[in-house]
């Protein structure tokens, strides 16, 4: 069995709890958290909660620790600390900040001989993933990627930041027919406004002025600017009610040509539809778990990415068993 | 540069010689033929053809071998046999064959301190990836490869077999009541008969009993009697004008569930819509020849899958730039 422990134990924390349960050679060894454990309540009861200070301790008994904070402020700093002494994974998911985090999480894994899997997940991870295969296999062609429809997290928080605003919710939803125009093998140039609209669910203060909240939200720059963006005013109720889930998915497309005069036409695509975010990510990262572990006994240490990992580590099945009932 | 051969040189062939051409960093050596040299005429002009009985003497110049023969009698015998010398490719199908073919080919790569990578393509290869990645991240599901809509050109052999048929096109057709019923999360049961059709376009001799040709074709043991098969007669011109192109494609699709008690729901679905089945597989042989060339510079030997191959070998980019702006 591969001894998980979970470090931060938020909505991927849970997550990673459960996913653990579900694979037959994975077991979770604990959460470890900055808060006082005894007041971390876990969905599962006989889940063992340390303090994060003391996981050097636990050193001897964990086999991969699953990093499970966010990209701005906890994982630049956690995962090369944690790297020096274990295999770890993280999900960091800021894309132009990646080269950065590498070199650092690179030079601690090296020295400690570890593993540290870093940008595990679905995009950066999966999609990742599928925008390589496809652009190796199709040079001569064009990718893009769409996201949703699935909560944006950040522009949720954009617009809870705003003046008068209780509660928000906002959805990316990829236009049906930019989708439709990629996949007959158009090769569109699409400008960011005709790739996604936004759909922002609020609960305004009693009294705000919401044409002014709407207004804020249309005209925020990067985040709502470039985009159609449309907003419903809702009770706190319907929030609860309609909106607690936290979905997502997406699409990544390559289009590409083929042939003596490029005359031939392929359309890979890859989607995912995802009834949580989190919950899925969580079974990304136990894959790669699994993968770090064993890479690690075959004596291989860094920092590596989903690019490096050659999929039967992925996998609980052995190299024959694949052979004969996945090929 | 890359320096590649093409053993065979068909439809596959073909393919190859092209997609060679649309990389950066691969160069075609020369096409080896068991035909007389002279006879092949090549899709290129300054193509190469040599006798395949002296590729042998070309060992210093060739860095990848990419068989391009068929899986029934070819490639059993090629595969190992060539891997005595070089780093080769192929595209082995026979599923049910692929532990044994391993094995041999293993034995003769491990022996020349050469990398055998067999069963690539798109099924096996890709689909299977997808396969692996989709397992390997929710255990708890299922899958469903669905194929086509596309040629089988095993099927339209087997109906060319047929006394007083002069020509015959079969197209295998995914049911999509079927892919909706899975693309729902509810996981069905299907039968062979509900996940696919078979459409058949037949060119009978001058007299031919058409009727009795149509009941041979649908009651033919595993390749039509498991299925709803309808039977087009055509001309012969009509045959060249509307069927002469090589289409297939197909779905892989998983529907997994996480959560405490399973209480969510995920689809993961790839696809691929190919203008031509031997072009597009001809392009997958062609990254995994430079995976196959990349790996044994670092020492690496053996027969291995698409499994055994990190994705990041495939592409032409280096590390540092897949990871600024892939993933």
């Amino acid at each position: 069995m591969i001894k998980i422990a979970i470090a931060g134990y938020g909505n991927l924390g849970r997550g990673v709890e459960c996913a653990i349960a579900q694979n037959p050679d994975t077991e979770l060894y604990g959460v470890f958290t900055r808060r006082n454990p005894s007041d971390v309540k876990t969905l599962k009861e006989d889940t063992k909660v340390f303090s994060l200070n003391d996981i050097e301790n636990h050193k001897e008994n964990i086999d991969v620790v699953i990093l499970c904070g966010g990209s701005a402020t906890d994982l630049p700093v956690q995962t090369p600390k944690l790297a020096e002494s274990f295999n770890v994974i993280d999900s960091f998911d800021t894309h132009a900040n990646i080269p950065k985090h590498f070199k650092n999480v690179d030079a601690a894994a090296r020295k400690a001989g570890k593993v540290a899997m870093i940008s595990v997940g679905w995009d950066p991870g999966l999609f990742s993933l599928n925008r390589l295969y496809a652009q190796a296999i199709l040079p001569d062609g064009k990718d893009y990627t769409f996201w949703g429809k699935g909560v944006s997290q950040g522009h949720s928080d954009a617009i809870r930041r705003i003046d008068g605003v209780l509660d928000a919710r906002q959805y990316t939803i990829p236009v049906e027919a930019a989708l439709e125009a990629v996949r007959s093998g158009k090769n569109p140039e699409l400008t960011t406004r005709e790739k996604h609209t936004r759909e922002c669910f609020v609960v305004a203060e009693e009294g705000a002025d919401k044409a002014r909240i709407e207004n804020e939200i249309k005209t925020m720059p990067n985040y709502f600017a470039d985009y159609d963006t449309t907003v419903h005013f809702i009770s706190a109720e319907e929030m609860e009610r309609d909106h607690s889930g936290i979905p997502h998915g997406g699409f990544v497309i390559r289009c590409g040509n083929t042939g003596l005069n490029n005359e031939k036409t392929h359309i890979i695509e890859y989607s995912l539809k995802l009834d949580s975010n989190p919950e899925f990510t969580s079974s990304v990262l136990v894959a790669y778990a699994r993968a770090a572990y064993r890479m690690n006994k075959e004596g291989i240490s860094g920092c590596k990415t989903v690019f490096d990992v050659a999929p039967a580590y992925l996998s609980p099945m052995s190299a024959e068993e694949l052979r004969a009932n996945v090929l």
